[in-house]
Order: C-alpha cells, then sequence, then structure tokens
C-alpha cells in the first residue's frame, strides 16, 4: 500500500525537520512533539542513522533517571555542493547538513566575460570540492543570473552575464557528475541562502533583495521560495515615470538609478576615482553621500511596492550597496514613508545580509534542501 | 498512534480533492488516482459518505462488466453561509460543497452608514439563510472591507466603513451562532470566490484585483490566499510621484486616481451626471472616455508593479470598472507594457470576474473550504 510508503517519508522528514528546528534532542522529545509512539521513533530514527542523515551526540540527563540519547543532523556523511556564477567570478563551497562551510573556493575573470572563461571559472573551483566531497556529496546546485528556463535547464535571457543567454547549463560542467544537479537564479539563491542558514531562519515569510549589477528579489512564503521563474523583478518597479532610460529598454526602473554599474559611474565623478565595484570605495565626500542618500530614498520608494503587495514580515537586504547603510537607511526610510502604507510599513523589519559574496553559492548548496527537509 | 489518525485525515482530504477536482469518479478511479488500496478507499469513501462529504451518484459502465457507481459531492447536506458588508450594502449566499448558490438576499443602505445599521442590514439577511440551512450549515463567513486583525476578530482600521473601525466583528450577528465563523476581508474574500468556484479553479496562483470604492488584492499561491492580514494593498502602490493625495495621506497612490469614488466625480462632470456608482453610467461621452482611458493606463502601471514582483499567471479584476473594458483595457495594457518586464507581462493573463456584486459574499462562504479539502 503506497500510504505505509507515504506516511514514512513524511514523517522522516518529520523528525529531520524537527531536529533541524530545535537542535539536538532525544528521542522521546523528537516523539513528544511529533505525536510519534515510541516504536515509530525508534524505527525512523534507526533508518535515518543509518541513511547518514541524523547521528547521536551525547547524551542528557532525564528525568526518569536513564539518560537520553541525543540525535542531531549529521555533519559528516551527506555534503552539498553550491556555485554561483557572477558578473565577474565563479564561487564555490561544500557544506554539510548544518550549512558549516568545509571548504571554499573563487576564481576571478574580466568583464564582460565569454563563454570559455566562464566555464574555465566554474570547473577551477567546481573540481576541487568534487574531490574533497567524493562519495559524500548529495547534490549540486547552480546559481547564475538572469532568467532560467527551469523546465529544460537554459538560460533564457541573462542581462549581465550575456554570454549565457541560450546555454543549456548544465553544459558548463563536466558531464560526469557524480551527484545531482540543482539551478537557481542568483537572486532567488540568496533568498535560499538565509531561509535554511541566514536571517531567514526560522521565518516563514520573507524577501531576500539583491543589490547588485542587476537587481532582484527571492521570495520566500510558507518556508519555500515563490514565484516561479519570473517573478522578483523588483529592479524593473517604475519609481519615476519618464525618468532615467534602463537596459530593460523601459525608463525610470529602480535598477537604472540603483545598479552598482549606475552608481559607481556617479560616485566615480563625485570621489574623481574610477570605480568598477562598491567594495573599491574607500571615503566618502559630500557629493558621494548625496549620491547614495538619492539611492537609498529610491531603494525606499522601489520596495514599498513590495511592501504594499506582500508586506513581508522581514526584508533582507544583500550586495555591496549596504556597505552605506548608514547613509542609504535614513533616505530609505523616508522612501518607504512616502510610499508604503503606514500600517504595512511598520510589520516589515529590514535587516542586512551576514553572507557577503559567498550568499549565491550558499544559496545553491541549500537548493536540494527542500527536498531532502521538506518534500 | 496519531499517525494512523493523521494518515486517514490527509487521505479524506486527498480523496475529497481528487472528486472535487476530477468531478464524478468511480471509487476505483479515485484508488488509482491517489495510489489508494482498495480496501483503504472504500473505508474512506464510506465514512464520507456517512458524514455527508460524498454520495452516490448514477453509475458507469465497467470495462470489467460490472458497472461502477460514481462518487461526488454532496449537494445537500454541508451548507456554507457568506456574508458581506460592503460600503452600501449587506450580501448574503448559502452554497453547497459545489458552490451552487441555494439562496441569496441583499439590504442597502445609505453612506456613511452607522453601526446600526451595518448591523440591521446584516441581521436582516443572515436570519433567514440561517433558518433555511439549519442543522445543514456547516460554517459562516463574513467578509468585510479594511484591515483586520485576525487573532482578536477586530476591525483595525477602515478606511470605507468607518463605523467599524475597533469592532469585534463577531459582534455584528447575533451571538447564537449555530456555527463555526470566518472572517476574511471583502478583497481577499473575492479571490477566494474565484480559487473555489471561478476563474482561478484549477489554478495553483493568481491574483484577484478588486476595483470598488477602495483597491485592494487577494495573492494566491499554491492554491492558498496568502499574504497575511496586511498584504495587497495596491492601491497604495505609488504610480504617480507627487501626484494627487490619497486618502491614505500620501501622494501619487493607484487608489487616488482609480477609487470609484474619484471617477464618479470625474465622470460626473464629464457627463453633466450626479453619479454616486459606476453601475449607474449609461453612455459615454468623448470626456468621459478619456477620463477610463486615463484611468486604465493607471491601473496598467499599478498592476506593472504586482506583475514584476510576482509575476502571477493570471489577473482577475472585479468591481464596476471593468464594465468599462473596451475603453479601459487598451490604456491598461499601454500602462503595462510601459512599467512591467515584457518576460514577465508576457506570461501574466487579464481576465474579468463573471461574479459581480456577489462575489465577497460567495468568497466569504469559500472562506472555510480551506480547511474542508486541504487541511
Amino acid at each position: 500500500m503506497a500510504n505505509q510508503s507515504y506516511l514514512k517519508r513524511v514523517n522522516q522528514r518529520r523528525v529531520m525537520l524537527a531536529v533541524r528546528e530545535s537542535g539536538a534532542q532525544s528521542r522521546s522529545a523528537i516523539a513528544d512533539q511529533l505525536a510519534l509512539d515510541r516504536k515509530s521513533m525508534t524505527n525512523l530514527a534507526n533508518e535515518l542513522i543509518a541513511e547518514g542523515w541524523l547521528c547521536e551526540s551525547g547524551t542528557v540527563s532525564s528525568q526518569r533517571g536513564r539518560p537520553g540519547t541525543l540525535l542531531e543532523l549529521d555533519r559528516s556523511r551527506h555534503l552539498f555542493l553550491g556555485l554561483h556564477l557572477s558578473e565577474n567570478a565563479a564561487n564555490a563551497v561544500l557544506i554539510n547538513l548544518h550549512g558549516q562551510i568545509l571548504e571554499r573556493d573563487q576564481r576571478s575573470f574580466d568583464l564582460p566575460a565569454k563563454l570559455p572563461q566562464l566555464r574555465w571559472a566554474l570547473r577551477e573551483v567546481y573540481l576541487p570540492l568534487r574531490r574533497l566531497a567524493g562519495d559524500r556529496l548529495q547534490a549540486i546546485g547552480l546559481a547564475v543570473p538572469g532568467i532560467l528556463d527551469f523546465a529544460s535547464g537554459t538560460m533564457l535571457h541573462s542581462v549581465n552575464l550575456q554570454a549565457l543567454d541560450g546555454v543549456e547549463l548544465r553544459s558548463l560542467l563536466p558531464s560526469d557528475l557524480p551527484a545531482e544537479l540543482y539551478l537557481e537564479e542568483s537572486s532567488r539563491a540568496k533568498a535560499l541562502a538565509e531561509l535554511w542558514f541566514g536571517i531567514g531562519q526560522g521565518r516563514s515569510s520573507f524577501v531576500s533583495i539583491d543589490l547588485g549589477i542587476g537587481i532582484g528579489a527571492g521570495i520566500v512564503i510558507g518556508k519555500r521560495l515563490q514565484g516561479g521563474a519570473f517573478a522578483g523583478e523588483i529592479g524593473h518597479v517604475l519609481i519615476e515615470p519618464g525618468g532615467r532610460l534602463c537596459a530593460c529598454g523601459h525608463r525610470g526602473c529602480l535598477e537604472a538609478y540603483l545598479s552598482e554599474h549606475v552608481l559607481c559611474q556617479e560616485l566615480s565623478q563625485a570621489l574623481q576615482q574610477p570605480l568598477t565595484s562598491l567594495e573599491q570605495v574607500q571615503s566618502l565626500n559630500p557629493a558621494a553621500e548625496a549620491i547614495l542618500q538619492q539611492a537609498g530614498y529610491f531603494l525606499g520608494r522601489g520596495l514599498a511596492a513590495l511592501v504594499n503587495i506582500l508586506c513581508p514580515p522581514l526584508l533582507v537586504l544583500h550586495g555591496n550597496l549596504t556597505r552605506f547603510q548608514q547613509h542609504l537607511f535614513p533616505a530609505m526610510e523616508r522612501g518607504l514613508s512616502d510610499a508604503a502604507l503606514s500600517s504595512c510599513r511598520s510589520r516589515v523589519e529590514v535587516r542586512i545580509s551576514a553572507f557577503g559574496s559567498e550568499a549565491a553559492a550558499l544559496g545553491a548548496a541549500a537548493a536540494p534542501l527542500e527536498n531532502v527537509f521538506l518534500g
């Protein structure tokens, strides 16, 4: 009967999720929490230990005398390899079920990159981590910026990595992949990093905003990344009708004002220093501060649309622009105040990601976890 | 063991959902579809028939000789009473599991209504339907416009029905309610009507837009209404920075241009006819057409934010404004073209609701169905 295997799968995932969300616990505590009987719990735990998902980790004293053994997620058996191609670098991380990074690597390349460069950089970071993982490798995730056709695994259009247009993404990697490959868009992958290992942990809903050369969002609802391949294009929300021309062909998009490219150009002038990344900014002058304040205000206006429509309890911001929080945030607050309904705005917390340039690779490594824990 | 009752509940709902989504079916067809064994299926069907959720409805010839009996949702046993307080009327519908309206009622009142009027109108439409339903009444739904605190069942703030501000909504009805009461915001309720009985049936995701005196949205993702009490405030998306003052205190909100109040004022002038509802418009002149085209353009701009952020495959429009589709839609398309990323826009279908003024009452009656079918 299909029921029993279905039920077993459901319960295995419930047990793993309970251990993940509440930390190391005794079998009886988990059984109580999930209303499982002891025999079922014993069987489930034995199977999950044998399969390398759980392990025993020390003991805890019990009121009933006999000390209980704690179960936690196994740190060593199942590893996940996350890859990220950005506009100028390939990043890779190898993580375990706890989200601990066991190994990392990075290769930079020049803008605009051609396909052979991308493939070279990706393989350079992939191969050593794959070797290190060996047969512990459970799955591989690859995050790339652009609009993906998930069904065929092809990049439909990447504004900022045009060499990928029309490319079947699996072809970027060696053909002898030792584990299943998960594809994800990089702004959405950053949301996955927050959901599984970052500020979004334990939160049911939030939106992660990627403030980079492109500006995108990953929308998490009910602990799952939502919206399909075409959602999250907050960079193309209209914030200034008839305003600046955007790369998309429209006028007045958020991205036309807030792209890292655009801000680097503006700040290069203000600081009399040629900039290709906001990381290169050493110090600010009043003209540069005014540019960042203007950017903050427009960011607030763009986020206001999101706040009015979804009212997510949490927004997590990514990208080099967040380095200038001190100048950005007060102006962003003014933009939000001008354009978000106050009853919505007051319910939204805004925070900055702690993951820096590894966020998307970490999110790519986390892409398989929905299957592992939620099914 | 909690498992078995959990599994039974899950399977009962799977059976009911399969019958709902695929129509009347034989036990064996359902069992095949859900990978249930025949014995479990027989037990589940017997229980669901005994409880009045399913009934037998004719036979179908089977390849194996013996004719199969079809199961369908029982039309008579479980009824749902939906109530809606709008700015100027109380509506009620009594429906069965098929969404068929067995009885309906309406009472109008003058704007702006005071609390005793609202209570009177609501009880007038509620009591006869409650009597008619008798002990077949499964649940009651009440939809009201505004921002609800679902936890306490209190209206926090209703811009357009200010008499409800701070009111515990249960107090509007007699205290001897014969069934559980479900509360819903009226724009969100219209989305539920589409989800269960309208254009949204069988669709996993869509957004329903309520173009009335207030402008709101109900967001359906994964066949469930999403976003919490404060989401869907698309009426307060900024479409014209520094533009018209809105009732919310901001300038340039969609609602400041598209509220039925505002459009009635504008059209009254253009048509030299005092209007309080767009239903009263008999014919148009060029000035009125220009007003509707402008409204359509701004609607397109407002919807563009939704399209860029969520890219829902379907938008369903409600409200009297949709009567002017001929003038509205071409201009709306221009607004969408100017402000929505074309790769997102091209994936979104826009349709008009067929439910008219009963949409929110129908949605209120449908509010309990998520519990019945999805758990």
